[in-house]
C-alpha cells in the first residue's frame, strides 16, 4: 500500500496494514489503512492529510531489496526500445542480482512470457526471490542457482541478456539458445571490455555498441528551469549482437 | 517474413510470399519462400545466401508506413522506463500519427491492457489502421478518430501520454481518466513548450523533465572503436507529472 | 612554487620558501626549498621524495582563494574557442566574484590587452585583486568597483562578457562599448533567463546558445577505460550575441 | 575586409577592396569598399544594405583554406582551459594540417611566445604557410617540415600537442621538449588508439581523458528555443598527461 504525504510528496510503502504506521508526519491508524481505498485521504493524528496511491510496478519496484548494484532506468529503457521486448517474449538473463532487472523484464513478458535468470551466488537467489514474489511476479520468473558460463537450457529465446563482466565466455551458449533474429545484449561498464567482447565475437552480427546520457531538469516556479548540475553520465555500455 | 542477406546485412521484408521477390543480389522464388522457416538459407538465382529471420516486432515496426515523425526509441525507452509500463497497462495516446508508438506500447500492454489513442486527422488515422493491423496488434489498441481537448471517455488509466503541441489544453482531461498515481507524460521539442505547460499545471505533481542523448559507436575488427560522429542528439524534452 | 610528492601525486603550493613546510609526507627543509629549481627532487626528513615544477599557470589557479562560484574550465573553454579572444584583445567582465574568470582572460590577452572588470561587492573585488596580485596579473586588468547597469566606460571592445543574473539590463550598454563585429556573451544557468534575453534583445545578431557536457575518462592498467560515473553535466548556458 | 549583409546575416570575406565585388545582393563599388571602416554601411547596386565589420580573428580563420580535417573548436577550447596556455607560451605541435590549430594557439601566445609545428608532407606544409601568412601570424610559428617521429629539436616547452595516428612514438621525444610540469596532449578519435598511448605510456602522469558534447540551441521570436537535432557529439578524445 502506497501512500503520499500531501505537503511534502514524500511517499511511504506499507507491507502489513493491520497495525498502526508511524510517520515523521504523525501516525496513522490501522483502522484507517484497512478500510481505505485508492484516492481516499487519510489523516495522521497530528492532522497531517496522506493520499493513497495504487500500488504501481514503478514504487513497488524503488522499494525492494538492492544488495548490488542494479541496471539503472535508462540502460532498461534502452535494452526494450532497442530489442523490442513486449508481452510474451522469452528472456534469458545472467546474472540476477538483486532481481531489479528481472522484475522490469518479468512485467513487460507478462502472462505468456517467461524470464529465465541464472545466478552463481546463492545469497543474490534468494534476494531475489524474495523481491520477485513481493512484486507478485515470480510466477513469469525462473529462477536458477547455476553457472551460465556451464550453459544456459532454453532453447528459441528472444534476447539473451549479460550483467556479468566476461561476457565472451557466453558467446557460444547464447547462440544456441537464441532464435534466428534473436539478440544477444550484454551491459559493461568498461570499454576495454566491450573491445574484448568484440574481437571474440565469431558468431553474430554487430549491430551497435549504445551508451545514453540521460538529464533531469529542475523546475520552479519563480523562473527556475535549468538541468540538474550533477548527473549519472555513465552506468554501462550497451552491446547489441543479433544472431543472423 | 524477414530474410537478411548474408554477405551485406541487408534485410528484406516479404509482405506476399506467393510470388518471386526480386533484389539487387538475385531473385529469390516463390517455391523457396513458401516452404522456408526460421533458420533456413535461401539461395537467389545467381547463388547469393539469404537466412530466414523470425519476425521480430523490431523488424516489423522498421517497414510501418510513416507519414508523420514519430517518437525515437530513444524516447520510447525513457518513457517506458519512467513509468514503468507494462503487460496489462491502460494507456492513452493522444496524437497516434502513424501508429509507431502505439504500436510499440500495443505490444507491451497486450494481451489484457489496452491502448486508446486519439486523431484528430482522418488520413492518420486510416494509415495507423494500417499498420496496427499490419503487426497485428490492432486488438489491443482502439483508435479514436476524435479530439481530446474536447474530452477523454475513459477512466482509471494508468499512463496519459500526449504527442501534441499543446499538451497545456490537456490537463483536467488528463487528469480525469487517470487513476491516482497515474501519469501524465508531454512530449514536446521546443523548452518553451515545456515551460508553458509546467507553468499552466495546476493539478499534478512534477516529477522532472527529461531528456536523453543517446551515442552509437562504430566498430571495426582494425582497431576502430569510437562513437559514431553525427548524432540525433535532440529530439523531444519528456515531461513527466503525476496524479497524486 | 609547486611541488609534486612522487608517489602519490599530491600536489603542494608553496607560497613562502624561507621557512620549512611541513607536510602528511613529511617535513621540507627552508634551506632545500630555497636553493632548489625546477626539475630537482628535494627529499622530506622521513625520505619522502617531491619533485619541483614550474609554476605554471594552470597549477597557480587552481590555489587562488574562491569565495564565489566560478566559471566551469570547460565553459572558459567554449568562451575563448567560440570568441577567439587571444593576445592583444579588450575584455570587459561584468561580474568579477574570485577573479577567476579575469586572470584566465588576462593571462590570454596580455601584455597588450586589458580586462575591464566590473563587480559592485567589495568584499569581491578585494579578493580579486589579491589573487590577481599574487598570479602577477593585475597589470593586464582594470578591476571596477561599480555598477555596470549605470553604464560602461570603455569603448572599441572585442567582448563583453556577463556574469551576472540579469544581463538584459546591460544589453545598450554592451553594444555601445563594443566594435562592430565584436560579440556580448552572457553565462546563464536557467533556460529561462536565457529566453529574457533573447526575447529583450533588439540590438544584436543572435548566434547560439551553447552548452557543454565534458566527460573525463578513468583508466588503469589493469583493462579499467571508462568514463567517470558522476559528472557536472549542466553549469551555464552561454549565450552568444554579436554587434553588426 | 569583412561585410555582413544586414537582412540575411551572410558573411562576406574580402581580401582585395581595388576591384568591384559580386554578391547574390548586388555588386558593391571598389571605391565604396576602399574608403570604408568599420561601422559604415555600404550600399549595393540593387539597394541591398552591407555592414562593415572590424576583422577579427574568428572571422578570419574560418576563410582559410582547410585541405585536411582540423580540430573542432569545442577541442580547442578543451586544450585551452585544460592546460592553461597563454600569451608567452611555448608550444609545439606535431601535425601542422592546414594550420588552423596553429593559428589558434599563435593568436594566444604572440607576441612573446610561439608555436613550433612539425609536418612531414610538404603541400600540407605550403598551405599551413599561406594560411599564417594571409592572418599575419606566421612571425609566432616556426612551421617545420620534418618528422616528428625522429625527434624534436625544442626544450622548455609548456604543452606539446599530438595531432597524429600514433602518439605513443612520440612519448619519449615530448618528454625530453617539456619542461618540469609541462604537459602532453593527444588528440585521437578511437578509443582503442587512446588505450594503446595510456599502455604504452611508461614517463607521464596521467591526467585524464576527455571528451567533449557542445549542443547549440535555436531562439526564433515565435516561442522556439531548442537545441538543434543534429549534432557532431564526436570529434576526438583528448588525452592528457604531465611530466613530473
Amino acid at each position: 500500500m502506497i501512500l503520499i504525504h500531501k505537503k511534502s510528496g514524500k511517499k511511504f510503502y506499507i507491507e502489513e496494514v493491520n497495525k498502526d504506521f508511524h510517520t515523521n508526519f504523525g501516525i496513522l491508524k490501522k483502522d484507517d489503512l484497512i478500510k481505505s481505498k485508492p484516492g481516499d485521504i487519510i489523516i495522521s493524528h497530528i492532522g497531517e492529510e496522506f493520499l493513497v496511491l495504487n500500488d504501481t510496478f514503478i514504487d513497488k519496484i524503488e522499494k525492494i531489496i538492492r544488495k548490488t548494484q542494479t541496471i539503472n532506468y535508462k540502460d532498461i529503457g534502452m535494452l526494450i526500445s532497442l530489442t523490442g521486448i513486449g508481452s510474451g517474449s522469452n528472456i534469458i538473463e545472467i546474472g540476477t542480482g538483486s532481481g531489479f532487472l528481472t522484475a522490469f523484464l518479468a512485467n513487460i513478458v507478462k502472462p505468456f512470457g517467461k524470464v529465465y535468470s541464472y545466478e552463481i551466488r546463492e545469497d543474490f537467489y534468494e534476494i531475489a526471490k524474495k523481491n520477485l514474489e513481493k512484486l507478485n511476479l515470480i510466477d513469469y520468473v525462473e529462477l536458477k542457482l547455476k553457472n551460465a558460463y556451464e550453459g544456459l537450457d532454453e532453447k528459441d529465446i528472444d534476447v539473451v541478456i549479460s550483467d556479468i563482466p566476461e561476457p565472451w565466455n557466453l558467446i557460444d551458449h547464447a547462440y544456441k539458445s537464441l532464435k534466428f533474429g534473436g539478440f544477444f545484449v550484454s551491459f559493461l561498464p568498461n570499454i576495454t571490455s566491450v573491445l574484448k567482447l568484440l574481437d571474440n565475437n565469431d558468431k553474430f552480427l554487430f549491430l551497435g555498441v549504445y551508451e545514453n546520457i540521460t538529464r533531469k531538469w529542475i523546475y520552479k516556479k519563480s523562473n527556475v528551469l535549468r538541468p540538474r548540475n550533477v548527473e549519472l553520465v555513465h552506468t554501462e555500455f550497451l552491446v547489441l549482437l543479433r544472431k543472423i
